[in-house]
């Protein structure tokens, strides 16, 4: 039963459907625009410091506990910030008991998918969409039906002729899962009168919204649209948000807002003894003090790294790359010519020290993403952005030929 | 689609197979008998937030990254820290490659058993066993083969006719689950010469060893056996452990251990983006100035309880309370008489605010368990403890009529 080797052979053993095997990390891209990575300066470090001696001194034996002395759905006072935090931002009524802490929004999208999805259900998304809740669908064998999303959001039109060719043939979604304040990749934001919309298909269609929310602090002027959690009459929408773009990726504290009787289904899924307390007792600690200071602030740093990252794509790659000016958020989602096929963009340029996410990678629509890719621009420095994008004008026009000028200077394609 | 209530009816989409719903958290119980709990007392508040203020300091800025400076398998310097403990607690040869920090044991579990398990599957178990281990396999619809347990450890010749069996009936079981250093519940150290025994029966069988070493930091005289993982000449062992039973619960800081070729299968299904990075940042600064001395400190603590519980077992219980003094951990496995039903007592104790584990929820061999029952010593205090076994003597007395003495009163059975 061993190999050659004279080591155990697992393979025979392995359950089937298993991911390919990772291969072994060689540390990060020398221009990393990939990932939900955040911006180092903007760490806050002594906030963060003081927070953790306040807490620590005052409660810190209660690490002996799980989940402190708060019970399982997470440390207490975490879950009373994000009822003010979630009532003043997002306009949504809740209590405590309606918040379960997650480790990280990901850990969010895990547990609501548990409640509800089987193999061969079927769901609606965005299909411009963030890759990891793309691959959990894949992964769980579920039916994913895109719509597309335009300069307000999910297109409402769209989503009523997939709920009415879904009824006709029998089939009810398990949910609308959108990202609709800041949608990664798009980066739009849903207007009111499409929140109503979908909302209304929502009821008349027995299908539940599963609202995805974890952009939604970081719109540059400070304004969103109220969440759909907020504007359902009917409770009929599960929100998850996270701490991980507007404090720090690394913390891994996220959160599910619901309504008692879907949460009460949705906590016996968690199953791992309560997520990270010292992280959950730092953050609440902090955020009540410096939360509503540290965000603004935030903004306005990757507000600057925006504008460098398009500065330097229109210097670069001319109009050959395509891109809204973003309302917020930490990407950018750029159209490059037809000819250029992101995948293989992608490839070179990880080859050369340059991470990139390709389109298809984040859409389950090959022919619309082809030749989109998401650029990341929180973590680089904006130093690093003008040196990472003329690295990559310099590869596509390498490979496709395409930006024929690149830095006002004409070249010919090889 | 609404409920009478006017509310979303949720319920026709749920996926089958759900966990019962969770009733609302009301608070701990107040005499705690149950969860790996440690001693507030023991928590090292001090040198923490001594950690914290150094780590933070140096390096906060990389709670930027996912995965800080360190890739996808967790905080570089905590898997430097665990190389070399492996070595010299237990005997383990690794490299930092082949760890792989997880939140908490548990998830370990997760992963594991979602490389190796599909349902339908078989598994080899000690009988009396963890009860999130049993669960997670129920729940993955796996079929156990419970193993009964004497004083060195998991019966090997109950292995040997359990895997001849299986074998002869065309199956080849996905692993042998094994707690050996101080098992879940019953505390016994698997002897060396089992070991060799059970790592004999795996090679000859083809079927990997699930090594979970999660208490073996906790031996009264601080001498063990080396890890199942450290005896293997074959490499057919999974090894896990963690950091909640040396240093605190809350962290949710445990490991897996493996070689490459099955680490490598086993990390692209951690979709968490990493575990909490300031958890294992502090972790790992506590651990390398403080594990060694903190965890004997620990251990002498935790053997005060450990005998105040059995002084109060014996006091209260007399002969009635059948229990081995355990060689460590946090949890004495009693046998009460054939009469009791600890799951009836488990009820009675709870609406009486003592909270036990019943035999039959920490079994798979339910006759063997049914008048069995885990107490957990390290969270209640002294006083607790003995308050505590006291109202549980008289809440079983009145029930059970059982012990018919107690505190060397002897009394009439109602």
């Amino acid at each position: 039963m061993t190999s050659a080797s004279g080591s155990f052979d697992f393979t025979p053993l392995l359950a089937a459907g298993l991911p390919a095997a990772a291969v072994k990390w060689t540390g990060a891209p020398r221009y990393n625009f990939v990932g939900g990575n955040n911006d180092t300066a903007q760490i806050p470090v002594a906030h963060l410091l003081e927070a953790t001696t306040a807490v620590l001194s005052r409660e810190g034996a209660t690490l002996a506990t799980y989940g402190l002395n708060s019970g399982p759905q997470g440390y207490r006072p975490l879950r009373d910030f994000l009822v003010g935090k979630l009532k003043r931002d997002a306009g949504i009524t809740c209590t405590a008991d309606e918040v379960l802490i997650t480790s990280g929004s990901l850990q969010g999208l895990d547990l609501v998918n548990g409640l509800l999805l089987s193999p061969g259900d079927t769901v609606l998304i965005e299909q411009d969409c963030y890759q990891g809740s793309i691959n959990r669908l894949v992964r769980r064998g579920v039916t994913i039906v895109g719509i597309s999303v335009d300069a307000d959001g999910m297109r409402t039109d769209a989503v009523a002729s997939a709920l009415a060719d879904l009824k006709s043939n029998g089939i009810r979604p398990k949910y609308i899962y959108t990202v609709p304040t800041v949608q990664n990749p798009t980066a739009t934001i849903m207007t009111e009168q499409r929140r109503r919309e979908l909302l209304k298909l929502a009821d008349d269609y027995g299908v539940p919204i599963f609202e995805d929310d974890c952009y939604a602090d970081l719109i540059w002027s400070g304004e969103r649209p109220p969440a759909l959690y907020a504007m359902s009459t009917t409770a009929n929408v599960i929100h998850i948000g996270s701490f991980s773009k507007s404090v720090a990726p690394a913390l891994r504290v996220g959160y599910i807002v619901a309504p008692w009787a879907v949460l009460s289904r949705i906590l016996p899924l968690k199953t791992d003894a309560g997520s990270g307390a010292l992280e959950q007792m730092v953050l609440a600690e902090f955020c009540a003090a410096h939360f509503h200071d540290h965000v603004p602030k935030l903004r306005r740093g990757l507000r600057v790294k925006l504008e460098a990252l398009m500065e330097a794509l229109a210097e670069q790659f001319g109009t050959a790359a395509e891109f809204d000016d973003p309302p917020g958020g930490i990407f950018l989602w750029v159209k490059l010519p037809d000819s250029v096929d992101t995948m293989k963009l992608y490839q070179a340029a990880a080859a050369a020290g340059i991470a990139i996410n390709p389109g298809v990678e984040w859409s389950v629509n090959a022919a619309h993403s082809r030749s989109r890719l998401r650029l990341c621009f929180a973590s680089p420095t904006v130093q690093e952005i003008r040196e990472g994008v003329a690295a990559l004008a310099e590869i596509c026009r390498r490979e496709f030929g395409v930006p024929s000028r690149s830095a006002n200077v004409e070249r010919a394609a090889k």
